[in-house]
Formats: structure tokens, sequence, C-alpha cells
């Protein structure tokens, strides 16, 4: 199962080449995940992460531009990996409108760490966050 | 009439105050604007505005902290005032979900210019684009 | 005494019309703000501010548009109102390398609370910061 | 031989986390980038690239937090890949005032591919671009 944003892309989003910048991928990653990981459900029941996870790694490959447009783009997410104190997400945002079919705009991963604000360290991940990582569970073939 | 914007607030947006950096609502000022006035039925009718329109001047007064939330917010655009250059709008921000009641998190006003990007000039309104912003005229008494 | 602060201006803070972005000047008067408030001597004599403080209004007029260029610009910041829960900044942004000579490229106005994030209230200016504010004293014969 | 960009630190990058935002990073590199690739000899040298160069990948691996401070990181860029048509930089970001000895904040790479915005398709790496990107090569020995 996969989590699936529904993200606005901003005018300013767009640079001086008129596209929307590279940078800004990474905002709409980062909206998809928060949305998954802080709000709805996973507020209620795993309100931990909210108050700090912090990112290790990401990865991008751009496949298309992308203009501003009035409608949202659709940001996919889904774990790859669950270890005891990390985890890894991966991304497929797309342009649904695109025509004749959609396009995949860019994939993406990022490792992230739960992290102990207060105590200013990482930490293990609970059985609560473990379990809702893994309902969105879609493990990777592909050799990295 | 007035133009109503559902704005998505982005988790970034906060700044390490915990609330949506004051800068921040320029940009969602910027979106309710073109989303007016660049998408939708002003794609079709006044065509010419997405080549070229400046800021000369921002108001804005903050009346309420923002947090991230998923939810979008909303914001209202109007126009003030149509003259031979330029025109000025207004906006309110609200979050329409706070209780008891919807409040005000900001007011705020535009004055723009439209420009003739490639001539490197202002140029004078279009009658197309007067009657398009007379839809949404909502004279402002309070003089400023 | 103005405080001066050089900006660097970023490739990403043009828009898709190859300027800086009128929401991007805002950006560049909170970083001449806390330059001035939050480092430096201000760090030292009034620790305070850095811990708290909030935008009530700002004005701005554009006067010039602004390209991208490894060179910093220069923004002016002074006070021109200190009350006793509230105090006013003025700005003047400018191309310092402007042929054949400076341009400004906008002025601005703040408005600022100091406010206190664990009380969740403004709170009033302390001996120091007034002070400190006035320091940078230029009182404004316009009214606005 | 290393490009070293001294790149600001603005105090919105932070977000509420009180952290520099991992996004923020893709802004540093990018400031770099351009710092190498636009300005200064390039602008004379390889005046072409300014015209249209995208981003095919990016990786990155974060090492450090990073807060707000009014002192520029470092941020060092240096050539890994010429092809024919797209090269890789890589970048090692810095706290050089980190003590008791200067700290990694974060270690990435990006693919780029000089791009033809009028024809709207990737061109070749001319040789002036070679040789510039060769000023700056340090082949990387772990294979990816």
């Amino acid at each position: 199962m996969r989590f699936t944003f529904r993200c606005q892309v901003r005018w300013d989003d767009m640079d001086a080449f008129g596209h929307v910048n590279n940078v800004t991928f990474f905002a709409y990653m980062q909206e998809a995940r928060t949305g998954m990981l802080f709000a709805g459900e996973a507020a209620e029941h795993i309100p931990d992460l909210i108050k700090g996870v912090v990112v290790a790694r990401h990865e991008i490959d751009y496949r298309r531009p992308l203009e501003w447009r009035p409608e949202p783009i659709e940001v996919d997410v889904w774990t790859t990996h669950v270890k005891s104190a990390s985890f890894t997400l991966r991304y497929e945002m797309r342009d649904q409108l695109a025509k004749p079919k959609p396009v995949v705009l860019a994939q993406a991963l990022t490792v992230l760490v739960p992290f102990d604000l207060d105590a200013g360290r990482p930490r293990r991940i609970s059985h609560a966050e473990r379990a809702f990582l893994h309902r969105y569970l879609e493990p990777d073939d592909l050799s990295r």
C-alpha cells in the first residue's frame, strides 16, 4: 500500500528557467512524508515522530521538468526498509494529468532516523512505529 | 464577489519559533493571486497578465500565529481599485477550522502593475483585464 | 546610525520572470533584522529577542527589479519608533554596484513585538532593548 | 583544485526543529554550483551553461545538524566525471568555525546535463566547458 499525497505547486517554485527548481522537489517529498508520518492516523498512533526525526540521506532522479499549474501533483510514498534505528522511504512524483497518460516527474528515496531532540541523539524505532511503517512496506528488489 | 483560494501549508513554512514564518504569508498571497489572475477563467480571458505583472507595494497586518496542519488555510482576494496602469488587491487569510469559530490570520493588500517584460516597462490595463478585475470589486472606504 | 547588512542573493530567489521574487525581499529584510537584533553585540546585550519576537506589520515599496548576481546587495536597517511593547524598523535595500551610481531596490518597514513564547503572549520592551534600539534611531517625519 | 563557496545561512532556513531544514542544503549546493559555473571566470569562459543546465540526479548524506549563525558555512565543489552530455560534481559542506576543529555537515553529489532551453533538449558538453570542468577534476575511486 502506498500513501498518496496531492501536493500544490506554488508559482514561486519555478526558477528563472521557467521550471520547478530541483531543490523544491525535496520540499514536495517533505510534504508527502509529513502527510504520511505526522498527520491523520499517524498523529494518533505514532505521535513521537513529529517530535523529532532527521533525514540521514536522500537520493533523487529527475525524469521530467514541471511547470506551475493550479492542480496539485501526486506524490506516492512507501516504506522499503525498517531497521532498528532508521527506515527508508521511496517516492514517486507524478503529473497525473499529463496527456496522453500520467508521467513520472522524479523518483527518490530518503533514509530517516527518529531523533530525541531533548537528549540530542537518535533513538530506536518503537513497535507502534514499526507496525505503522509496515503498512506501507513494499520491499525493494533493485539492488543499489 | 471574492476569490477564495485554499492554500496548503508546508511543514517547512514553519521557522524555529514553531510558527509559519512571516515571509511565507506573502507566498500564500502570491498563490491566491496567481490562482485568481493566472489560472482558470483568467487563463482564458486575460492571458497577458501571466506574461508579466510586478508587485509595486505590499502591506500586511498579522493577527494570529499559524502552525502547520494538513488542511489548507483559506485566502480571500478581491479588488479595491483599478487605475489606468495599476490595481490593488486585498486579502484576508483565515483559519476556517479554528474553534469555536474561524479566525483571521492576516489582512493584506498588494498594488500590482502589468508589465511588458520584452519592452521592459509597465503597460496599461486592457479592457478585458479591467472587466475581469471588476468582477471582484469591493471598494474600500477605509482610507490608508 | 544605520545597521548595514550585506545579503547574498540566491540563484533560486529568482522566479519565472527572471527577477528576484517579491516574496524574497521579506527574507532579505529578515536577514538584515536578525543580523541586527540576534547576532554580534545584540547577542551579548539583548539576548532575549532571539527567544521570541513577532512581526505585527510590514509595508514595502518596490523600486527596481533585481537579478541574481554573485555579489551581495546592501540592506540598511534603522529604528523609527520604540513604544512600550512594540518598535518599528525601516529598511532601504540597495544595489550598491549599479552604474553609474547605486540604486534603491526597495524601501520597507516592519512593526515588531517582543513575544514570550513560553507564556504565549507579547511582553514589554526591556531597558537594555530600548537602549540598543535607540542607537539606530532615526525618527521618521513622514506620518503614515 | 576545489571551488570553495562561502554560503550565508538565513535565519528562516531553520525549521520547527530549530535546525537548518534538510531541503535547504540543496539550496546551498545550488549556490555553490552557480558560483562555480555561472559567475566569475565561468561567466566569461563558459557563458552557455547559465542559459540552461538541468539536474539529473542528487545524492546527499547528512553528517551534522546546523543552526543559524551570522557567519557563512563553507561549501567545496569539484568535478568527478565529465561525459559527453553530462558531468558529476561532488560537494563537501563544512562548519569551518566548529571547535575544536572544522566538521563536515554533509557530503553530496549532483549529475548535471547541459540543456538547450530553446530546443527543449539536452546538448553535448563543449570543449571550453570540458576544459573548465577539468580544472576542478578530482576523480572518484569509489564507483557508484
